[in-house]
């Protein structure tokens, strides 16, 4: 498999073609950012570690039946992946009011939700990926009321999946972001990555961001607690 | 029908106890506010032009079967109601991109809809009534899924009789915010009031705005404007 021609390029990985025109390649680069691009850096070792984590979560969900745009990790930076068409909603799920949810809504950061709770945003960079209902992703046309019910679906049961994962190596899994993408036969495909680059992670003991939160609000290193989720979650 | 202890006080109104437990006084106040209250001012014939206005409207929804809280209008400034507890939810139904709306999804203000849609904004003054999803709804506790759907039901149902309504007299129905309540059944009811407070209304030739966002953009007198919808809908 060799890498083609590059694709598209996005704030933390680039995808490039290959000879197979159903199968890509996927880098993941070093690139941290933050407030819709406002706040960046470059960090050495930041697209391998979310390069390995995000393998191992694609494996987990695998193995409890959840099918991703995931083949297999080629290299420290790479993933080839299943070619998918983008559904351009950023899915969220929550489990705790955390950051901008619990400010706009006037929950203490931490509060534990009565349940999980789902919510789409337009992922749209110009926009600054705003909030949306489902009355505005069938007005913007990005998504069938089919595919509506399978994100709700996917993303709740992704959640299930994850939870209890987190939850054996003493994380909290706060909140985390997923995108999905049709596959060639039109069937909607969990895609993107799963890392601490997407998910609000808490130590489950110390409340100690182990996510990209050290970064937008500068708590320390973000490769160190980068690497303490790869290790619990048994990588190295 | 005696006026009894000031019972809240809002921006635009104020209500106040009778002696039957489930009729208010609503006194219509001079008081025009935007952005959440930053920008305010006192507007000598406002509180008597939407009272007045309010009137016809909810009689026209009556006749089309759509029941309100409205009882009666009983002087310049004043109308009995009966008595709701009003769901913090503030419905928002659009024809027409315009405004925040507009600007948040990429929208060229004026733009047609492919058709209506229903927005959920969270009554809250001290958090300026956020943008909800049904998801929020529920996790806040602030309605019942049963509610919920009454809520879009009567929504595109009260809109789908107003905008033949405006249509007629050469008014165009872009957007309009409605609160609903729960009598003493339990039955959502319309409640609130409608007006140029809480409608966009757009001449349906010049396009001039008839409506508060005269008095949120400075262009022009709101009296005026007002007094031309008044005077269309047949008032004086």
């Amino acid at each position: 498999m060799n890498k083609g021609q590059l694709l598209y390029e996005g704030k933390a990985k680039r995808l490039y073609e290959t000879e197979q025109t159903d199968i890509l390649f996927v880098e993941y680069k070093n690139s941290a950012t933050a407030f819709n691009g406002e706040k960046k850096a470059e960090i050495d070792g930041k697209g391998l570690l979310n390069n390995k984590i995000s393998t191992i979560i694609f494996e987990k969900l695998k193995e409890h039946g959840i099918d991703s745009h995931f083949v297999k990790r080629v290299s420290d930076h790479e993933q080839i992946v299943r070619k998918v068409d983008i559904i351009p909603i950023e899915v969220v799920i929550r489990n705790i009011a955390a950051g901008s949810f619990a400010k706009r809504l006037g929950f203490e950061e931490g509060t534990l939700l009565e349940r999980s709770i789902v919510e789409f945003y337009y992922k749209d960079d110009a926009l600054g990926d705003p909030f949306i209902n489902n009355e505005h992703v069938d007005i913007l046309g990005i998504a069938t009321k089919a595919e509506v019910e399978a994100l709700y679906e996917l993303g709740l049961k992704i959640n299930s999946v994850l939870q209890p994962i987190f939850e054996e190596i003493g994380v909290i899994l706060v909140d985390f972001k997923l995108e999905f993408g049709r596959d060639k036969d039109g069937n909607v495909l969990l895609a993107d990555e799963i890392s601490p680059d997407t998910c609000r992670l808490w130590d489950a003991q110390t409340k100690q961001k182990l996510d990209k939160d050290v970064f937008r609000r500068d708590l320390g290193s973000l490769i160190e607690v980068y690497e303490i989720i790869l290790a619990r979650l048994g990588g190295k």
